[in-house]
């Protein structure tokens, strides 16, 4: 397969910095779309993935996977999109498209195997893996290409591409609306948006936090309550009132806490990724019919909703925004929780 | 409050065994019914109560919440029943009635505290508690009585009460059903009333059990297939398979194995209720948006549906008949899982 090179930033081993590398992408195929990466967000799960925290890491890595850009060429069967459009390009880069999870749109569960855009085995350039969008270019087929709505603040929409909806997607199916009661617990990259998105779903939303400046903080994003998780009292007049629980974090903590905090049939609804083992007491789902569930992610369709509900909700992240250049800098600090709330680097820095 | 007086079989003490005794039951209000105690099953939390495994029981204990029997006398009020009806009670005797979930029909959630056939402080006779149906005579409010179909086999219908209803309730709410696969983990007296009436009710059921002699006797009542979860390839290949899997095991045991056994968006449901917490892997909820659910017995209108479903479709539980002085022994062998599947006692026996 004919390919061109591409500026991009990765590394080459888990204990090296980021460094400017080039890499290849494939020539345009008919349905493919190309666009110049303006905004790249950064993600704990880059962080991850480059540490090969799960292992299976394929090197070098280029990561990136909250890509927004600007169309510069289209193959001849696109209709999609045209050259100068906005497009984005989240989590998912390819599936079979024919299984049942496909055939319902929830691409990140496709049974032959999801293709993320990057870090995964490339299903066009053989014995090859995908490269994210720490790069100048993106080249992928239209159909997991998303519209971007034209966002005021374009740099900080970028982080919706796996921020958003991995919180968005959670509260559509457990039903978040006027009527509900939404709690967020871990105020960060994906806290601050669940935050946002419930509010303007119409949810009552609280948020749960160790941390007094977090409480206020989320206040001005919009929560209607914040908790102090340390304060007996206060998690004690909170118990029972949640239909939904957001839970974004990352670390081992207590469950059994949180389903105290649910309403009979309420869900606690696991985000992130804790590498442990998390603790169920029987009493705490059994009595009130509750669930502990997890939520991964969305699939293409439910990502373009979110996008545009977010455009038209004036929903972005709250964003630093840095040059390619401090990007290794930028990784100490998420790895500290340094951050409100969410990296983007502007891609014009990359030359 | 006037009284009279009543046999029953109880204890006054956990390392004492249950002996008769004379218990008093209030003289009938205009709404309660009086019925004679036919037949009472056994359930394992029975013995829990008597051991005082969860503490606060209150003595003597006079356990028995699967009580079928006839009815003797009614109360000025009451149109429900006549002398000589068919009637049962369950797990509940009374509820608030007012609260949201009382509302909705789910007493056993009651804000203000429900009322249990036994060992419940007793909301008639202030400072007393309930005494169960190991006794002549049982007094209720007409509200918290089923009306009994008149089961073939009317002692085996017994255990429909607390063990039936606590399989049916989270098959009913998580939608068994033609296009569902049901699996049932732990075939013992909730175990084996699970696969019945989730064959009745049109799902495929498949059962995971340690023991082939279960696996068999699994597939005599009912059971599409029989998975040995001993056998690591016959495990490998239900992965994925199952939409709700009922988890009736008391013990603790290995979640995420049977985690990994549903399909997206299947629940696991647990009813059993292992004293240890239960340990939950993210990634095994996370990637499906499987949850970790439970559910406990079920409200007094769905308690009808199920027994009218039951009778409609012949099932009743596996059952070993006796007589209450043999209880001591019954539950000796209960907490030796030496029973197939329920005992139930034939209260014609205590004189």
């Amino acid at each position: 397969m004919d390919t061109f090179s591409v500026k991009a930033y990765g590394t080459g081993a888990a204990d090296k910095p980021l460094e400017a590398m080039e890499i290849k992408r494939r020539e345009l195929q008919p349905k493919d779309v190309a666009f110049e990466v303006l905004y790249c967000g950064i993600c704990h799960s880059d962080l991850h993935q480059i540490k090969n925290d799960f292992g299976g890491t394929m090197w070098p890595i280029v990561p990136g996977h909250e890509i927004v850009g600007r169309v510069t060429q289209v193959g001849a069967e696109v209709t999609k999109f045209k050259v100068g459009d906005l497009a984005a390009v989240g989590c998912i880069v390819d599936s079979c498209g024919e299984c049942q999870h496909c055939e319902h749109s929830l691409e990140m569960f496709c049974e032959n195997g999801v293709t993320f855009s990057f870090n995964s085995p490339d299903t066009y350039m053989e014995g090859d893996h995908t490269y994210g969008g720490f790069s100048k270019t993106y080249v992928c087929e239209d159909k997991y290409v998303l519209k971007m709505p034209a966002f005021e603040d374009l740099a900080s929409s970028a982080p919706l591409l796996c921020a958003g909806i991995t919180v968005y997607s959670p509260l559509r199916y457990w039903r978040a609306g006027p009527d509900k009661k939404v709690g967020v617990l871990g105020i960060g990259g994906l806290g601050h948006l669940a935050i946002k998105i419930a509010k303007a779903m119409g949810a009552e939303v609280t948020v749960f936090t160790r941390t007094p400046a977090k409480a206020e903080d989320a206040k001005r994003l919009g929560a209607d309550k914040a908790v102090l998780s340390t304060d007996d009292e206060q998690m004690k007049a909170a118990m029972g009132s949640q239909d939904i629980i957001i839970d974004t974090v990352s670390a081992k903590h207590d469950v059994n806490q949180y389903l105290g905090m649910l309403k009979v049939d309420g869900s606690l609804v696991l985000v992130g990724l804790p590498p442990e083992n998390l603790e169920v007491g029987a009493f705490n789902i059994v009595m009130g019919r509750k669930s502990f569930s997890g939520s991964n992610i969305g699939g293409i369709a439910e990502t373009q909703e979110m996008l545009d509900f977010c455009f038209e909700h004036n929903i972005v992240a709250e964003s630093e925004i840095i040059n390619i250049q401090d990007v290794n800098e930028a990784f100490e600090r998420l790895e500290k929780g340094d951050v409100k709330y969410r990296f983007v680097i502007d891609m014009a820095s990359l030359n």
